[in-house]
């Protein structure tokens, strides 16, 4: 059988996704070399020394070598970071991010003349930890995870499949969608969270006893301790998206809120069925 | 050191909570007897197998010799389940229940002429899980938990201080509230979680993918999976303190909604702080 080999990948930004990637992928043995960079001194001696890669850069244009590059920063550095990797990158070399966020990217992938342009793949790998950094990346971050892929018309077809490859040897099941939906995937199934965990903590500070609260509220609230500047960009990124689905929200509470007020009974447990047979569908 | 002995206790319901009850007062030994009723003949065979009671009874009054009568059924059950065992019970019987709203059965309390009307001790351990019955129950279900007590005016004391220990003997910490401020306490903290959780639940089914979910979106909707009839009761019970929590995240959810139409970065910013503040508060 054929032995994958990813050659050398290059990590840009090593906090606890570009961490994980890199402690993953040595882990497997899948590269010849992993390097990696950040803006941080801190950042990059944690990941050395926790062996998530096999050497750091202080400049992003050492990492000229690299096969892949996995672009693992905030969503609005991920365009200028594109930018600066167009000026040193080998003429083969296959881009990814893992940007929560992925049409604004993608789209501008589409106007500005990048050289590997067809040779970018978005991505997005639905996993996370409520800290961040690399202090707490680990190999098995990715496992089980989806990790949806937003390919374009104009992708490389072998671009996407090393990336699909890529993607499995870190544990995590490629999903292909396009930009759009991804980003309405990702407002309900992550921003929607956040914003909810954040709401009810909030309502929860204004009690006597908020430390009465059973399994359900520290299930609810475990995300609100979430970063504030990432989680601001990840919002104002994903804009129409985000409001779309508050918008929804917002209209499901308020019939809720009616149902509740004019205590109909039909109408609450029709509420808590759908509300069972929604979650049954996707744990099938 | 004089050894703690709640004498006969009576386990009225045998699901969850009450199964849970007597399995930790049976496992700590304080009880001379664990004796348990309950209307469904499989919810009496599954305690009974399971340890939960010494000798489960078929009829209610069956409990007379009762010192301390633990009322463990849905909320809407338990008034006719005290004016049932008010015809039974000893002179000297001390009663609590484990309803998660308050107001309605406490203020009851303070009018119909109960004989135990003052060692009446209204309850709710602030523990459960996704799943019912005797089947899942286990000593160690409320463990760290919070089970608040609502005394009133005329409750004895020693019923109180009595409930208190059995409390802490279940392995629960008591805090006391007005019924009141209980039921405020638990339309934020409990029920507003599971109205949520469903919600996101049926926004989810919506998409293409709910699969690709990550952790925060599987934590947000564990508790969409319960019981219709058991949470449309609860909510129906609970109604005003529901529908001013469902009020004042209406409030919040807009205002969150506007912040990000307006691309209000500051306001994002704050949004995610306060709700990382919050958070850490009750965490403290």
């Amino acid at each position: 059988m054929r032995r994958v080999n990813y050659g050398t990948v290059g990590i840009v930004g090593l906090g606890l996704i570009g961490g994980s990637v890199g402690l993953r992928l040595r882990e497997a043995g899948v590269a010849s070399r992993v390097i990696g960079f950040d803006t941080s001194e801190e950042a990059r001696r944690t990941a050395l020394s926790r062996g998530c890669v096999d050497r750091t850069f202080e400049t992003l244009n050492r990492l000229a070598d690299a096969d892949i590059l996995v672009i693992a920063v905030p969503p609005n550095s991920v365009v200028p970071c594109l930018v600066d990797a167009d000026v040193f990158c080998k003429v083969n070399c296959i881009v990814t991010d893992t940007s929560s966020v992925k049409a604004h990217i993608v789209h501008w992938t589409e106007t500005y003349p990048l050289s590997f342009g067809p040779r970018f793949v978005g991505g997005h790998p639905m996993a996370g930890a409520e800290k961040g950094g690399p202090d707490n990346a680990r190999p098995d971050l990715f496992e089980g995870r989806a990790w949806i892929l937003t390919p374009i018309e104009k992708t490389d077809r072998g671009a996407l499949e090393a990336i699909k490859s890529l993607v499995a040897s870190l544990g995590a099941n490629p999903i292909v969608l396009s930009p759009e939906e991804h980003d309405r995937h990702a407002a309900v199934l992550s921003h929607l969270p956040h914003a909810l965990a954040g709401l009810l903590a909030q309502l929860g500070s204004n009690l006597v006893h908020p430390e009465a609260a059973g399994p359900s509220w520290h299930d609810l609230t475990r995300v609100a301790g979430s970063d504030p500047e990432l989680w601001a960009g990840i919002f104002r990124t994903n804009r129409a998206q985000v409001v779309s689905a508050l918008e929804d929200l917002e209209y499901l509470l308020t019939e809720l809120k009616r149902a509740v007020d004019a205590d109909q009974h039909q109408a609450l447990v029709e509420f808590f069925e759908n509300s069972r047979i929604a979650k049954a569908g996707w744990e099938r």
